[in-house]
């Protein structure tokens, strides 16, 4: 996993979240701990390939089960499909709803959250503001004869790993060096990439010819607005812009009052270049992203209280570094003790954990990472991953990043619209303020069409800079400035502007917020859910392995089945009547009424996932199974709907009915 | 609102439900009696530029309000906005989002649908085999100077519609065929377009420009697949095909049984040459489709009498050519007296109709179409679409088709799957199956290169075709036969080919299925909400007229607020603790402990549709307000979250909780 991106501006967002973080596996000083999928544990080396088979057919059993069981369905399947694009089929559409509802519920709701939803088509304007018409690319290489092409780094990370796995002349001094290319992947630029491709002599995978240099490929959808063909668009590859750009009637819309959060969940688009991991990396995607807009003077959150005591694997940046492992930080202590940046990013970390534990994620295969400086984009305060343990290795499922105010000054800047907040004085303040003021007569002289540049770049001086050039200026009487926008040096006169410092009155004081930003990408999520809740046991006469989902409730693609114990038209009847009453509290059920034995049919919604399951054996009575324990209760005909939605809904557990129920012994 | 297909295979879905039905105002037949909005109503000529008037302020009113309270906002509008974007801001999302959860119960639970979700981005094949890049396009025409392009049919419409209304000597004559032109502009050639508009000399309507002649422009936005340039892909103009693609994985998950349905929910665009109408013609909307897939040769529909008894207007074909008016017809009626094609489709309606009036629509205000014959593809059995009256006229929110076996063939044949159902017998049943015999031989001598083609086409007969031609063959030894795939008619010698029918015994009957497509505008159908829910009334000193939007609670974006009468830290605390009990409910609130007058407090929220208000104005219990009546009573602070939750779930009406608790008149 490597993506070159030669700004500071999509950085961030790239390495976070959108992409299996095998950046912490690869990265060089911390390779020998966290290399091993079971970063918790050191295993002799013997062990390794004996892992990588067994977590290879792990997979297999949990993809299989999914593609026959229409969990997803490769898209377009009967015209040979498209890569890295996939259709979630009905259960699979059904799980992804039930997360999506959840995660209204646990965030949008619980934090009074401004829900809105932007369009996926996007003018260039906003995406050349944001950072991705220029920079969001990948590189890639063609063969020089066919034309195909090629991800670069992917290129030269399977000829690293490959040599290493299976060449046994290879030197010792070798083996390190491709080691170091590995780990410093991320981080080469377009022409050592290149350099290192001619080096290796790699060549097209399928034909063997010779490769182009590698070159950016920009990973947007490109497509045109409107007939004329002269306003370029593209699909979204994030939400995030569409709330930055309504900042400010976000803002009066939330009474002019900070801190406050917007959300949106929608599709988002990468062009890959060749999509590789399965259902992980693709080219459209359900992104579920929060902007929490803070005062960056006050990052302090009212409820951080309410998550202090939570406890879980963090992974801040000086452990990785320093080679040591993942350990269990309470929250609080990571925020008091500067890990953390602050209250706010803490508390979001936080809220993440418990979403993805009371989803059904495993929590001793997720943990909290922090970015390495190399990975962190200039701006950002501080970021963290939260990464699923899965067989593809630990995968970046949620990105938190305190981001701080480079989107709305990014867009401020393109729009000339003002992005900011107002914080009101009780009293007026008295302030120094600089002031620059060009003389532009003077300027016009010297620098004639290029005045206007000059001018703009020394208005947007930062205090201190300005105080040095004033100091220079008054010493030399001239001082040497470079101007961004005519990428050179030009020489300004001690004529040409003044520089001072006055004292005003201020009523209000007048900021960009900080943006800190949690962004879920809920494919990986539901795809590690599905790892985590596959199991298999023996059925009854031991002659079979049954797969099971152990799907909590909440997300469980059909909350249960009505099996009639017998093809018989009163128990059928009965079993219709409980449908009705299912349906008419809200619970999706699956009704059976095959003749098929009862163990093959709790088999075929085991599979599934379903977490229940009522036989009809009586015509007033009924059993009800759990799918893990396998245990049995008997609720009377009525009242069975009502149980079963108070399981659902999470308003009892099992051991709650079990214990105000019967048991049943089949 | 015009559209020029020239094929059959996009047509019906371009009339329905995406397009405001102007159609049905203008056409010719039933001009006269349905121009007006209020249909059933025959008026006075002289109120018809009042009623524009007041029509006209009322959609200004709601829009107002609706942007006001960002309901929904210009997308990108920090940038001048595009075109046909728009977001949906917190209310309105709110809005959308409960929408689409009453449509998942209403429908994808009720009837146990397979709810599938997949990609936007599309590959060229699946949308040639539909139809759409062949035929999805209107016309345009380009200003010759500036290349500013206009909707062809759009300017003749607008020139007829001007000079009727405007030109003070206008004959009788001229005014007759203009009334004609607009009548058949939807049956307009791109030739007889390009007449008129010569003829009439329109010219571009920004710089009086002359015009280029129509020619068509597909309405999707292309983008390309990957790197390499060569995967032409669009985003998808409806998430039907998505479905139909996988009809045989459905199919086999339904346990290879029919009848069953599958559902969509997602994001369609339409690259619109010049949107207009705000919100109603948008180039990105979100649709929730249903493919309901049955026995052609069994569309009775098990559930029909749960719709039978139920009453609505319907406007049938004859009806309209008739130049009569809508009228109520028992939908059991409308199917038994063969006026709606079958109980299936006849059960859609049905519970389309129970849908829109549960979500607020007035079931005044909506009626049930018929489609012309000259609007409905030559293979659709049968197409109603329900328009809801607004401002802008009679609008196509939902269209509800009966498309035979059109889509599965199409996808059947471009794919070389075949998407087909079976039907087993309880025994072998004798049939005379046609047996057509190629001598490939002697084609081979006769046609060459073209063989291939010819032996399909033989192949292909329908079996009347080809005993016409047997006993042609028989008579005169030869017969012409026309290749489509050639374009050309051949000469068939009576010893290429033989033709028999033989007596088979068949095990199963094979069959394509047929398709009943309830597909919904959801963007429509939320602005025909708005503009059905608003009304104004005088503020209490009458002074002022407050917006109110009358959402059913179910569909309100906030179910309730929370006010501190005054500002006191007993009553904030109080406040607190019911905001934290709604929330655990899963209830959406607004808490304002502002000290501004409770007045103004309920009129804000009033606009925003909030349906019930807690006023906190002691600490052991509050007051609770509906918003529509004004009625109050007295609750426990202990029992007022789940008092809430039953009148929103729809548990109890506000007139049970009225009866339950003591009234409070403040």
């Amino acid at each position: 996993m490597i993506r070159i991106i030669e700004g500071p501006a999509v950085k961030r967002r790239l390495s976070s979240l959108l992409f299996p973080s095998q950046t912490a596996i690869f990265t060089s000083k911390s390779h020998s701990t966290i290399s091993s999928p079971q970063a918790n544990h050191s295993k002799p080396e013997m062990d390794a390939a004996q892992e990588a088979h067994n977590r290879e057919a792990f997979r297999q059993a949990v993809v299989n089960t999914l593609e026959r069981r229409l969990f997803y369905i490769p898209s377009f399947k009967i015209y040979r499909g498209v890569a890295g694009l996939y259709d979630y089929g009905p259960p699979g559409c059904a799980v992804k709803s039930n997360v999506l509802a959840f995660w209204r519920q646990h965030f949008v709701l619980e934090e009074n959250m401004l829900e809105v939803d932007c369009p996926c088509v996007t003018p260039e304007i906003v995406l050349k503001a944001s950072g991705h018409v220029d920079k969001f690319t990948d590189l890639m290489v063609k063969d020089e004869k066919t034309g195909t092409c090629y991800r670069a780094d992917h290129l030269l990370k399977d000829y690293c790993k490959d040599r290493l796995e299976k060449d046994p002349n290879l030197s010792a001094e070798k083996a390190v060096e491709l080691r170091h290319v590995l780990a410093v992947l991320d981080d080469l630029s377009s022409e050592e990439l290149g350099a290192k491709i001619k080096e290796y002599g790699i060549t097209a995978p399928d034909t063997k010819n010779p490769l182009s240099d590698p070159y950016p490929f920009n990973l947007m959808f490109q497509t045109s607005i409107g007939p004329s063909g002269l306003s370029p668009g593209y699909m979204r590859p994030e939400t995030a812009q569409g709330i930055f750009v309504n900042f400010k009637d976000l803002y009066y819309y939330n009474g002019n009052k900070l801190p406050f959060a917007a959300a949106q969940i929608g599709q988002a688009f990468r062009n890959e270049i060749s999509p590789r991991q399965g259902l992980l990396r693709v080219r459209e995607f359900t992104l579920a992203e929060i902007e929490h807009f803070v005062d960056p003077e006050d990052k302090s959150h009212p409820k951080f209280s309410e998550v202090a005591q939570l406890e879980f694997l963090m992974f801040p940046r000086e452990d990785q570094v320093s080679g040591r492992q993942a350990r269990r930080i309470p929250i609080g202590e990571a925020v008091s003790q500067g890990i953390v940046n602050n209250q706010t990013l803490g508390y979001f970390i936080g809220r993440v954990y418990l979403f993805l534990t009371q989803l059904g994620i495993d929590k001793d295969r997720l943990r909290f990472r922090q970015h390495l400086a190399n990975e962190m984009a200039h701006y950002a305060a501080d970021c963290w991953d939260a990464e699923i343990e899965c067989s593809y290795g630990w995968i970046e499922c949620v990105g938190i990043a305190d981001r701080s105010a480079y989107d709305l000054r990014a867009h401020t800047d393109k729009s000339s619209v003002p992005l900011v907040a107002h914080e009101k004085f009780l009293e007026p303040k008295e302030v120094e303020k600089l002031v620059i003021a060009p003389v532009k007569k003077e300027l016009g002289l010297a620098f004639k069409g290029n005045q206007r540049m000059v001018v703009e770049a020394l208005e947007a001086m930062e205090e201190k800079e300005a105080m040095e050039m004033k100091a220079t200026l008054e010493e030399k009487g001239q001082a040497e400035f470079h101007v961004c926008t005519l990428d050179k040096v030009v020489t300004i006169m001690k004529n040409m502007l003044s520089i001072s410092k006055e004292k005003k009155k201020e009523h209000q004081r007048v900021f960009t917020p900080s943006v800190i930003e949690p962004s879920f990408g809920i494919g990986r999520i539901i795809y590690c859910l599905y790892e985590h809740s596959f199991y298999t046991r023996s059925s009854r006469d031991g002659d079979e392995q049954l797969n099971v989902f152990s799907f909590p409730p909440l997300i469980a693609p059909i909350k249960c089945t009505v099996f009639p114990l017998v093809q018989n038209e009163q128990y059928e009847e009965v079993a219709r009547r409980i449908a009705k009453s299912l349906t008419a509290v809200g619970i999706s059920y699956k009704i059976d009424i095959t003749g098929t034995s009862i163990g093959k049919r709790y088999a075929r919604t085991d599979e599934l996932g379903v977490p229940f399951a009522i036989t009809v054996d009586s015509t007033s009575s009924v059993t009800v199974r759990e799918r893990d324990s396998k245990q049995q209760i008997r609720v009377s005909v009525d009242e069975v709907a009502s149980v079963i939605k108070e399981v659902t809904d999470g308003v009892s557990t099992w051991g709650d009915v079990l214990w105000r129920y019967p048991t049943h012994s089949s």
